[in-house]
């Protein structure tokens, strides 16, 4: 079903169109136990969305044949495309295939494709096609299929009453194999779409009220067909500015004159732009100003290392870290002293500034980070609490260090200890116009 | 809305008896257009499923009052508990208060015991509360306000029409202190439930259908009122059992009966069970044993770090790892010979061996992992493709190497070859008899 709205464009014009509304339906226990989260909505929303189809809700069921059933019925009575994932496997809690079977009234049909596409990749793994897995190449007769070049389960779209369905898989991968492959072609082929604009300002170091305070007045005097989101993680808030419309390089035009004035009022606090992370905008930053760098980690253990390796190319401009859990293994790997933390404690200003030094001139770089702090739960004195974290920096020429007190979780600690470190490192850099 | 089921306890007796269902709802266009992942689901369903509440039907809809009210009737039609995160923070895009107070059809009241939390909180930060934060203190008159003592939303707690509806915040955290502390005791006082019991083996190095195959008898004679799910995840398969009925002790003896024959059949790839993960598994292992282990890590960089360092108390067993990710760094901070690594290449059975054994002398611990691989989207050659990893393992007296190949997901290829490096770790020192 599409669904007529009315918006208003630059403020001079009032225009009706259909948008196409999307919903998407996961299937399997395991979502609603909770033994695994569903990512995979989000990956498909982010994708549909940036070709203007409108997620308008994600359901999550159970592996039951009713359920299903249900779900599939109402959601096509709300949407016209609708995209499945679970319960493709080979294996016998699978009911999805069987069930869309019978709400399409249509048999099963064994497809030699397929099947040769399920026997290829064994092939490849050096294994046997199993019974269980010529299964696998059974799909829904009145589907069209679509090939799975990384797993053995095809994905299917089926076309019926002016409904796109679409079952894939819900092993991640092999679901975003067939989004980017197959599946937002077709959609993009077969609907003609309003356009959707996100454009978010990324901030750190600012809570949501006081932001909200500081941008006041631009939110009070946004257009109509202009939302702003406020979403907060780990450290950070996103400010979400969303247009939707038909005049394409209007709203463009307009997003930059807003995004533009936005970032004037929050710049102190903003470290990137819509999906960057600040991994990603650090590394830009050092590989213009053809800079390295190293870290020195203690109470992150490691995740910073693993945030600045998760960016492709990462090597270039990173050169390494010491993640140092003990006493003994920051004595042994970056030479600091015994005796200056036994004076003023492995979590101190001295020790995290010895730390940032060190690592900087043993992995010969440019730049360097460090942390030391107690992660908790255990560990914190009254004068050092649980969350208490000592971040270092080191610039040519320049060290410096900063105690930030993050609350009692360990995990979320270990992150906003990350970010805010990386985005210490970021202005620091900036400022000493390197 | 509570529903009648039957089912067999042991073969010996069909009891007909009520479960509680629940549903969640998730607010917040954020969800839809995957701007975040909800990860809020997973936890509530979790919690819930451990009190014997059956989760129905998770459900993400859009800002929308219109939606909101919708989601809100259709739930309470299905379920006898409606949990609802998201949308109750101070900024204006926050529709779900209102939304509640005209679905109850209820005005906003100020509570002075909330006004007096906010307060407090702002205090403890060093802050004045704004006018924005004032708001934070309206709550739906009919509901009993639950205590927020790490943010400023209170949750709202409403009993109408025999269906539970509770709100909270949609900040991870603050969702989290509000279900442990208020919802789930009062969820308990208020119902009787049945006694619902998952157990899981997890698995690692063994496909879904292999998998299938050598637990085929196992499975097909199950008892019908207990199901067998294949949860798989990055490098591992989880086997979970879920088993419904009223004799607790019954079903807790007849489970433990079913996991010892399937652990039986699985012994070679299981590492562990139930919400264990392989870093927790192997730190419970190292302590028993008395051992401490260091990381050298290459293509992981910094990810087997983090994993071990999630572990709260694994300073007692973690010496640290040497995140190297430059040739010079390997020589610098491993004391890896040029030499060697121009000869066989970082990334080589020679190379990951001298890391492991590096690492293990210069961190004086008793076992040691090192990786070395191409993690990609770069750096494959013919030779080596995008995905080679090598994974060393040292204990006291002992140094082997293994290569695996991975694919060419960078991200699943870090994590893949971490959880990888662990189970090795841990099979050689059981192995081992140390």
């Amino acid at each position: 079903m599409t669904t007529l709205f009315t918006f208003a464009i630059n403020n001079f014009s009032v225009i009706k169109m259909s948008t196409v509304r999307a919903e998407i339906i996961t299937i399997g226990d395991e979502i609603l136990i909770g033994q695994i989260v569903d990512t995979n909505s989000a990956w498909m929303g982010k994708q549909l969305s940036d070709i203007g189809i409108q997620v308008h809700q994600i359901t999550s069921v159970s592996d039951s044949r009713e359920h299903i059933l249900t779900a599939l019925k109402e959601a096509s009575q709300r949407a016209s495309v609708v995209l499945i994932t679970g319960g493709l496997g080979p294996t016998k809690d699978d009911v999805t295939k069987v069930t869309l079977g019978e709400y399409f009234n249509a048999p099963m049909v064994f497809n030699e494709d397929v099947f040769l596409d399920v026997e290829r990749l064994f092939k490849m793994r050096g294994r046997e096609v199993s019974a269980v897995n010529r299964k696998q190449a059974e799909i829904v007769s009145n589907c069209t299929p679509l090939r799975n070049e990384v797993g053995t389960a095809p994905g299917m779209w089926f076309d019926e009453n002016n409904v796109i369905y679409v079952s894939m898989p819900g092993v991640p991968h092999e679901m975003k194999h067939l989004m980017s492959k197959h599946v937002l072609s077709r959609l993009k082929a077969r609907y003609k779409t309003p356009f959707i604009l996100h454009r978010s300002i990324l901030t750190q170091g600012i809570g949501e009220s006081v932001l909200s305070e500081l941008i006041e007045e631009f939110e009070n005097n946004l257009p109509k067909h202009i939302k702003l989101a406020y979403l907060p993680g780990a450290g950070m808030v996103r400010l979400r500015l969303s247009a939707t419309g038909v005049n394409e390089a209007g709203i463009r035009a307009e997003m930059d004159q807003l995004v533009s004035d936005l970032d004037h009022r929050v710049a102190d606090f903003r470290f990137g732009f819509d999906e960057e992370t600040i991994q990603e905008v650090l590394g830009k930053l050092l590989t213009d100003k053809k800079l390295t760098i190293s870290t020195a980690e203690s109470c992150t253990g490691g995740y910073i290392a693993h945030q600045l390796t998760s960016v492709p190319g990462s090597s270039s401009w990173y050169m390494g870290s010491t993640v140092t859990y003990s006493y003994q293994s920051k004595t042994e790997i970056l030479g600091i002293s015994e005796t200056l933390m036994l004076e003023h404690g492995a979590v101190s200003e001295e020790v995290v500034t010895a730390m940032v030094e060190n690592v900087k001139r043993i992995m010969k770089t440019d730049c360097a980070v460090a942390t030391s702090g107690i992660a908790g739960p255990g560990g914190g004195t009254p004068d050092k609490p649980v969350g208490t974290v000592w971040i270092g920096i080191a610039l040519p020429g320049k060290v410096f260090a900063k105690k930030v007190l993050l609350g009692d979780n360990r995990l979320r600690t270990i992150q906003v200890a990350s970010e805010t470190a990386l985005n210490m490192l970021r202005k620091a850099i900036i400022a000493s116009d390197l």
